[in-house]
């Protein structure tokens, strides 16, 4: 799949088949994470692969619950903290590693979302799911095939977007 | 190209030829760019393409000006602050919709490199290439065609980026 066309394809899915992804696939949208760019090269992101129980027991720290419970699989994206160099370059290198993985598991056929809103609640995330405290919850992406019909949300055109 | 191949062999390419890229695939890789997601899709990407003598002023604000008065094209990068919904999730949006732009790039043939050191003085870029306090820069991505040897930087085995 060229990649203008994962880019331009590519949406947030919210419904999912209760078909569970390969663990091969799996480590493919990880591989893909792992090779973006970061300041200094720090490569600040981790990842937690939850399905079932623990998966479920993140509903309950956000109101896209049900979200996560519906999906297969969630990955909740850490950044290391112990491994920060610039806390907003940081951050932009975690937002490149997760494009990397949506454009991959659009690529392989997987759908997916990437979910915000539970960062309201992040400390309480990484205590529940037993992480160390520098690890700082960034997203949680669910990941499963799609069960929902094809939207796209817009976007602002181009040339609003270039300054003179 | 597939999305695995774009996102392993792209590499910051710091030394370009002389030749001018077209504007037409100037415009690719900013349409790229515009198709990242973002919380509540709010896009706040905004981007100044700078050629010339706008784009070697960049080069007193940073101690890599070498690379960017090297280069054909410097794209400047800001976040539109006054579209801004969180900070945090603003700036990981800013760095999918760099990754797009990087991996658009370098499936058209371009290279290109994510330049951060200029954020220590992202306030007198952003005055001096006459742009509004709203504009908060966030990258300056040098874009042009490679003019050396191929080289990759390594990154952490994906065992030791995977939690438990």
């Amino acid at each position: 799949m060229d990649i203008i066309d994962a880019i331009r394809q590519r949406r947030s899915v919210r419904v999912y088949t209760k078909d569970m992804p390969k663990d091969s696939d799996i480590e493919k949208v990880l591989e893909a994470a792992r090779w973006a760019p970061s300041g200094l090269n720090n490569q600040p992101w981790r990842f937690l692969v939850l399905k079932g129980g623990k998966k479920d027991n993140l509903a309950q720290f956000t109101k896209y619950g049900k979200i996560i419970q519906n999906a297969p699989v969630a990955i909740a994206v850490f950044m290391d903290t112990a491994d920060s160099y610039n806390r907003d370059k940081d951050l932009m290198a975690m937002g490149a590693a997760i494009q990397n993985l949506l454009l991959e598991a659009h690529s392989i056929g997987l759908a997916a979302c990437w979910l915000g809103e539970i960062l309201n609640k992040k400390d309480e995330v990484c205590k529940s799911l037993g992480q160390e405290p520098d690890l700082e919850l960034t997203a949680v992406v669910v990941l499963g095939y799609s069960d929902e019909d094809i939207t796209q949300a817009g976007r602002k055109a181009l040339k609003s977007l270039i300054l003179k």
